[in-house]
């Protein structure tokens, strides 16, 4: 088949997913509750929420009262309720996330740190969940309406906890948990030969002591589970009886919406109720606003590049902003950035300081060269979608990781935060822009990403209403999920074989000593006799 | 939800996948080669083919001149080329894997009957792949039209021969292989604690003596791979060298189509190459003709009955065939029945003996009430899309397995065509067609079955057109395909690290006696001196 008809197609693929949407129309609402996390989870799974709404679905959100990024809405219904933590301490819980960024550099010892920060950030978010399931009003409300599934996403167990306060079936939408608690709890196996461990710094080739070190780290992970999520477990517990871990209760997720695509990550094994929607967040762009689209088509051929470290990290320290404001003057390129920090001297006039922008939007501009980005998945599918090659500076939490997975696909470049210099920055601005490979692999792994029979915003509104006409999707249930750790890996089978093989090995050689002394004896008594 | 917008749901289903295939329409033609399997397989197989040309792709079908089911069509080009065996031949190797099945009942052994048939049945079938081989002339023409893809059923592995030798990527057309050949060739798990082995009469839920035996059996299914395909290896190995095995060969497929769905089959770990089409061949149903209608209208509320045994049984021993005639003697359904043996006596005129019958289309009718079938799993996906109720005399091969998927699930029962008396199968015929729980189960697993956001014809298309797009599905492909088995599961790894830790406890153990050795000598000596 022709590139022709590989580009022909997917226009058509769009209209596909037009008529799909238009002929589905909405059908008889259902009653979802949605449990969300906030911050840059938040963003993608609005776009889910909006969409169950059009479709005439009575959609519930549970804001905190004390929130970051979830708002009331015109296009669904919210429910504010009180927590007992202040908006200022639940920024500064955020900030705790990205403020150490630019302390230090990146050591062995940071795996702890991001721990520390996972149990702390958390522990706060624990307390607003608390907040809500013991407002005895508020409960009593909910379970009144009768809702019939739960959207949430398990990076906080409030959801999943109220979907079996309920007895109703639960939809999670996320991208993955630490310690990939989210498959482990789903019965997904990981194979440690071929799937990099978080923080291995591996891919999925690996060598034999990259292997070794894999190993290591994925036994460590048993143990970081523990950890990490042991005041979940506590948690947990404590309203379902002690022996009901976290990972316990979200083994019952009905389906998994996961912001996954396999250009992007490492294939492997999955579940049957694991449903792809990487890149919904990358479907749609809108026109840009005037000032901005003026901006970035006065760039000619030269084009912009759009220079964002995720929803969390808008500030760095004045040298360090100075360090690219030095190199962005060197370049003919016009830059967009997303800057709060201290005031900048002498930005030049290719630069554009900005509060926030739309990153989506301005990636999919024509005249877009460069993502400058920390390694976050919403960026990274953003960039993907519109075939951006990208310059990385991961920051913290799995970004590390992210960034590993498009160096090796050889669409970005990755530069040290810490070690940088203005000189480092413009080699590598060059670089990229310049050698067009990069270009031309960013659009080779863009078609592909694209090339799919249903938009993920398909696939996860179809999955959710299919939970909602079944009540649950039992039929995508492993049986494994009533097998412990023992019998999930016949540990006791082949333990019970091994008894039953040693005892046949004993009994044999016993009976043949047994044989042999008896013929010996035999022997000897009639040497005797004779 | 309602279970009213439910039944809704379903019309607007079949809306969405009619302006799919609309919409999707034909693109610019590839060029497909399919080397099918002979048989029932090929009745499945064709309707994707079908499909594909009408879509505008150059379509061409290889034809062994002896065959059974496969023929010529306006629908697509053919290749027929000679082989070295003749369609009498051809008709006895499929007429003996179902001769035998009326001799005598199942037993212990049957595995070994079965493997022996499979080879003598697979043996024929490779002599035409060797003719189409060793043809020179039709190999280079072949090879002059520059395909695209090789469209497939690794059942048999002329196919997968000619991409490799082509340098092109196939696709694979399947339910399965023997000894789960196909999961392990695409490196899927298959753990035995919860997924049954092939014979072994489990279900997904299994006591601690039915998992003994299941991993037994997956053992020995290890085994069985080496003498099932052993003749499958060695001509492999005789054209791409001694190291490679068919597993091998297949590993290279870019993706699967595979006619499952979980509705049917045990959940269990996938991967992402793993597309399901499971109920291809039900998707549309014809008007019937115009006898057959009015003896199916007649049959008033009592309805009536489809009655075949498969493809390749449609004889069957006289007496068994007459305890048949009297047991729909007494029942006040009409019987449709796929006949071909002996005539037998006295049919009475509820019952109607045809040589093929229009299966999908009985059963789609309203006024079906049962389905006696041997249980293969084209017919059950009809039953199952239909919402029939089964009765099922499992023959040979997965057909035991088959049954038991659809017994354990309540919509079915079995019988044993060797132990059956007219008054069982009296008893079984009312029992279902009186008990309305077996009917309200067959209508909610076909709810489920049909409600799914793409049709599977939909799925096999698009998966099959994004091979030709891309030149395979690289970005699906786990990195466990180079991995041998040692390494797979991580025995070097886990080899050394018990090394590593033996060697370090053996130092520790050995310094310490050191150290308590020259303590007492150092004692000794004192208390001397002293």
């Amino acid at each position: 088949m022709s590139q022709g008809a590989m580009r022909e197609w997917f226009p058509t693929l769009g209209l596909v997913a037009l008529l799909c949407c238009l002929s589905l129309g909405p059908v008889d609402g259902g009653k979802v509750l949605v449990v969300p996390m906030d911050g840059s989870h938040w963003l993608s799974m609005k776009i889910l929420v909006k969409e169950l709404a059009r479709r005439g679905h009575d959609v519930l959100v549970l804001v905190p009262e004390s929130s970051l990024l979830i708002r009331e809405s015109d296009s669904f219904k919210t429910e504010v309720y009180p927590v007992q933590y202040t908006k200022a301490e639940m920024d500064g819980s955020f900030r705790e996330l990205s403020d150490g960024v630019f302390l230090k550099p990146p050591d062995i010892t940071d795996m702890f740190v991001n721990v520390q920060r996972f149990v702390d950030f958390t522990t706060l978010q624990l307390k607003g969940c608390e907040s809500l399931l013991n407002n005895q009003q508020l409960m009593s409300q909910l379970r009144e309406k009768g809702f019939d599934m739960v959207l949430t996403d398990p990076f906080l167990p409030c959801g999943s906890i109220l979907a079996r306060v309920f007895s109703i079936p639960s939809v999670y939408f996320l991208r993955g948990l630490p310690c990939q608690l989210d498959l482990r709890a789903n019965r997904c196996p990981i194979p440690a030969s071929y799937i990099p461990s978080a923080f291995s710094g591996n891919t999925n080739v690996m060598t034999f002591p990259q292997r070794v070190k894999n190993m290591l780290m994925s036994v460590m992970d048993l143990y970081m589970c523990k950890v990490l999520f042991g005041h979940y477990d506590e948690m947990v517990s404590r309203y379902f009886g002690e022996d009901m871990t976290y990972m316990d209760l979200i083994s019952h997720g009905a389906i998994w919406l996961l912001r996954y695509d396999f250009v992007y990550e490492w294939p492997r094994p999955i579940m049957p109720n694991m449903v792809f929607i990487g890149g919904i967040n990358c479907a749609n762009s809108a026109p840009l606003p005037a000032d901005l689209a003026e901006f970035v088509e006065g760039s000619g051929d030269d084009g912009f590049i759009v220079f964002t470290l995720g929803s969390m990290v808008s500030k760095m320290p004045a040298e360090k902003a100075q360090q690219f404001v030095e190199a962005f003057r060197q370049i003919p390129q016009r830059v967009l950035w997303r800057y709060t920090g201290v005031p900048l001297v002498d930005v030049p006039k290719n630069v554009k300081l900005m509060k926030w922008l739309p990153q989506n939007d301005l990636l999919a501009h024509p005249k877009a060269k460069l993502f400058i980005t920390h390694g976050g998945t919403h960026g990274i599918y953003e960039g993907m979608c519109n075939a951006v090659p990208m310059l990385m500076f991961p920051l913290f939490g799995d970004q590390g990781d992210n960034v590993h997975h498009m160096v090796s696909r050889g669409v970005a470049e990755e530069l040290s935060i810490h070690y940088m210099t203005t000189d480092k920055l413009l080699a590598a601005l060059k670089n990229i822009i310049q050698d067009k490979s990069y270009k031309e692999r960013s659009v080779a792994l863009s078609e592909i990403h694209l090339d799919r029979p249903l938009q993920p915003l398909e696939q996860a509104v179809f999955w959710t209403e299919f939970v909602m006409r079944h009540k649950g999707a039992a039929h995508l249930r492993v049986a494994a999920h009533d097998l412990n750790w023992i019998q999930y890996h016949s540990l006791d089978v082949i333990g019970f074989l091994i008894a039953i093989l040693v005892i046949v090995m004993w009994v044999t050689l016993k009976s043949c000593l047994f044989c042999t002394r008896l013929i010996c004896r035999k022997g000897l008594r009639k040497t005797k006799s004779e």
